[in-house]
C-alpha cells in the first residue's frame, strides 16, 4: 500500500524511480541486428522492443499480462457547463464500463488486457478551480495512493486512461500551466462542445490559470487545477516504473496528467511511449513538448484509454517479432 | 478452381465482381450513432466499422477468421543487382516462413490469422523486363489463378504480401507505367541498397519503361513489367471482392500490384482498405493516387504483408467495438 503522508513523500517517491537497464537493452540490439530482416525494416517496431526490453531488464521479452486501468472522477468546474454532456455520465459510463458496454470493455479484451475500473469519490466533484485550488493535499494523496495501489504488480504492460465529464478543462490549465501559451492555445471541444460552449471553456481555462500558473511544480499544479482521476493517472504510471513495467500513455487529458511528472521529475516519463495522438488538437503539441511520437493516429477522441489500448497491439507485436523471430544463423538465410 | 483461360477471362471477372452492400452500411452507420461514446470519439474506428459491415453485408458483424497470404516469386531484373541481398533468399526465407522463423510468422499469429504461403515457380524466374516482357500470358494466368484459388472461402478478413528478392523494381516500373512520372520518381532502397545500387536500380526501371510503358492497361502493364507474386496477389484481391472478403493492403509492393486492378477496372479497389504507410518513399504518392489513407504509419519496409497483418488488429478492434458496445438505450446513459 501507498503511505504518502504527503506530497512531498510522493515527491520521494517520484526521485527513487528507477532507471532502465543499460544492459538488458543493448542483449536487445544485439538481438535485433540478427534477426532475418534488413536492417531497419520493422521499423519502430524496433525500437520499441528494444525500449521494452530495457524497460524489464530482459533482452528477449514477451508480453502476456498486459493491464488497462480506467479511472474516473468528478469536476466542480463542471458546473461552469464546460462540456457537452452532464456531470452524471461519469457515473453512468463507469456504470457502463462495469456491465461491459463501453468501448474500453471491447478494446481491452481484444488486446488481451486485464481491465480495471476505479471510481473516485463521484459525488464529491473536486472544487471549482476557477475559485480555488481543485484538491486539497488531503484529495490528491489519496487519489495518488488510488493510482499507486491499482497496478497490477504481475502486469508487463500499464495502459491508464480516464472518464470523467468536463475533464478536457483541467487538461487543458495544466499544459498551459507547466508548458506556457494561453487558455485558447490549449483548449479544445473536448465531448463536442459547440463555438458558445468553446468560448466559454476558454474563459474557464483562463481563469483557472491566472489564479493557479506558477505557484509551484508540477505536483502542485496537478493539485491546484487537476482532478481525482488525473492525480490517479499519474500515480499509477509512477507505480509502473518502480515495477519496471513500460506504460503507454493515452489521450489528452492522460498526456497531461502525466507532464505533471515530467516536470516535477525530469526523465518520469522515459518508461512511457504515445499510444495514440488524439484528435482534440491540443494534444499534438503536448506531445512534442514531451518528444513523443504516437504510436498511432487514428483519429480517436474518446478517452478511457482506448487510443493506449488499442497500441498494447502494436507494442505486443514488436516483442512477438523480437524475441519470437530466427536469426540469419538460426534459419540459414543469407545475410545482405 | 479459377479458369482463366487467357487475360481476357480474368478481365471479364474482375469486371464481374460485386458492389457494396448499401443497406448493410446505412444499418452499420445507424448503430453508430446510437453507441455509448460522442459522435464520431471513435475516430476511424467507425468509418472501417461502415466500410466492413457493407462489404460482409451484415450490420453488425465481427472478425473471427482473418487469412494471411504471402506470394513468393523471383525475377529475372535481380540479375542486375537491384537488390542488396542475393536472389536465393527468396526461397530461403520460404523455408523460414514454413518453419515459423519469419516476422509475419509472429505477426500473423498475434492477429489470430491463419498464414498461408505459396512459393511460385521459384526454380524459374520471371524475364528480366528490360528485354522483354516478364511473364508470357500463360504464365501471368497461371500466377492469376494461384493467387484466386489461395483464398480462403470461409475468412472474413484478407491480407496479402509478398517475398521476392528484387521485387521493388518491377513494383517501380508498375507504378511509373500506370500513373506517371519517371523512373527515378518512384525507385528507392528496397531492402537496403547503396547510392550506387540506386543508381542501377533506377536505370534497370527506367529501361522497362522505355520497353513497355503504355502497351496495355493494367494487367497487360503487369504481365510486362510484374512479376509471379504480384500477379498472384492481384488475383487474390480480385477473388476477395467476388466473396465479400475485405482486404487490407500491405506496402509498396503490394499496393503497385493493386493498382493494376484499379487501373483495368475503377473501384476494383473499393473493398481494400491501406493497412500501412511503408518506409520506402514511393508508397505514399502510390496511396495518394488510389485516394487510400493508411491506417498506421509505424516506419516498417519488409514486405511479407507486415504492415497489413498489424493493421488487423485496428480493423478487428473496431468492429469489436461497433458490435459489442452498448447503446445509450441499453446502459441508460444520459445523451448529449
Amino acid at each position: 500500500m501507498a503511505d504518502f503522508s504527503d506530497l512531498d513523500g510522493f515527491r520521494a517517491a517520484l526521485a527513487a524511480l528507477p532507471d532502465v537497464d543499460t544492459a538488458a537493452r543493448q542483449g536487445a540490439a544485439e538481438r535485433n541486428s540478427q534477426l532475418t530482416k534488413p536492417p531497419g525494416a520493422l521499423g519502430r517496431l524496433e525500437e520499441l522492443a528494444q525500449w521494452y526490453a530495457g524497460w524489464r531488464g530482459n533482452p528477449q521479452p514477451k508480453i502476456t499480462a498486459p493491464q488497462v486501468i480506467v479511472f474516473a472522477g468528478n469536476h466542480g468546474v463542471a458546473a461552469q457547463g464546460v462540456s457537452a454532456f452532464p456531470p452524471e455520465v461519469t457515473e453512468q459510463m463507469v456504470m457502463n464500463f462495469q456491465h461491459g458496454g463501453a468501448a474500453i470493455n471491447q478494446l481491452a479484451r481484444a488486446a488481451g488486457a486485464k481491465l480495471d475500473v476505479h471510481a473516485l469519490e463521484l459525488d464529491r466533484p473536486t472544487d471549482d478551480f476557477t475559485q480555488g485550488p481543485a484538491m486539497s493535499e488531503q484529495d490528491m494523496t489519496t487519489a495518488l495512493a488510488t493510482g499507486w495501489d491499482a497496478v497490477d504488480e504481475a502486469a508487463d504492460l500499464l495502459v491508464v486512461g480516464e472518464m470523467g465529464i468536463g475533464n478536457t478543462t483541467p487538461a487543458a490549465a495544466l499544459a498551459a500551466a507547466l508548458l506556457g501559451g494561453d487558455a485558447a492555445d490549449w483548449t479544445g471541444r473536448g465531448t463536442g462542445v459547440d463555438d458558445a460552449g468553446l468560448v466559454n471553456k476558454t474563459r474557464v481555462v483562463g481563469e483557472g490559470l491566472a489564479l493557479h500558473k506558477g505557484q509551484g511544480d508540477g505536483i502542485e499544479t496537478l493539485r491546484r487545477l487537476g482532478g481525482r482521476e488525473l492525480a490517479a493517472m499519474a500515480g499509477a504510471i509512477a507505480r509502473a516504473r518502480s515495477l519496471r513495467i513500460p506504460v503507454i500513455l493515452d489521450g489528452f487529458i492522460c498526456t497531461a496528467a502525466a507532464t505533471c511528472l515530467e516536470h516535477t521529475s525530469k526523465g518520469a516519463l522515459d518508461h512511457c511511449v504515445a499510444g495514440h495522438l488524439s484528435a482534440e488538437g491540443a494534444h499534438a503539441r503536448l506531445l512534442e513538448a514531451l518528444g513523443k511520437e504516437p504510436l498511432l493516429a487514428l483519429g480517436l477522441r474518446l478517452g478511457e484509454a482506448s487510443g493506449a489500448a488499442l497500441a498494447i497491439h502494436v507494442v505486443k507485436a514488436a516483442l512477438e517479432c523480437h524475441s519470437g523471430m530466427a536469426t540469419f544463423a538460426e534459419a540459414g538465410v543469407t545475410d545482405a
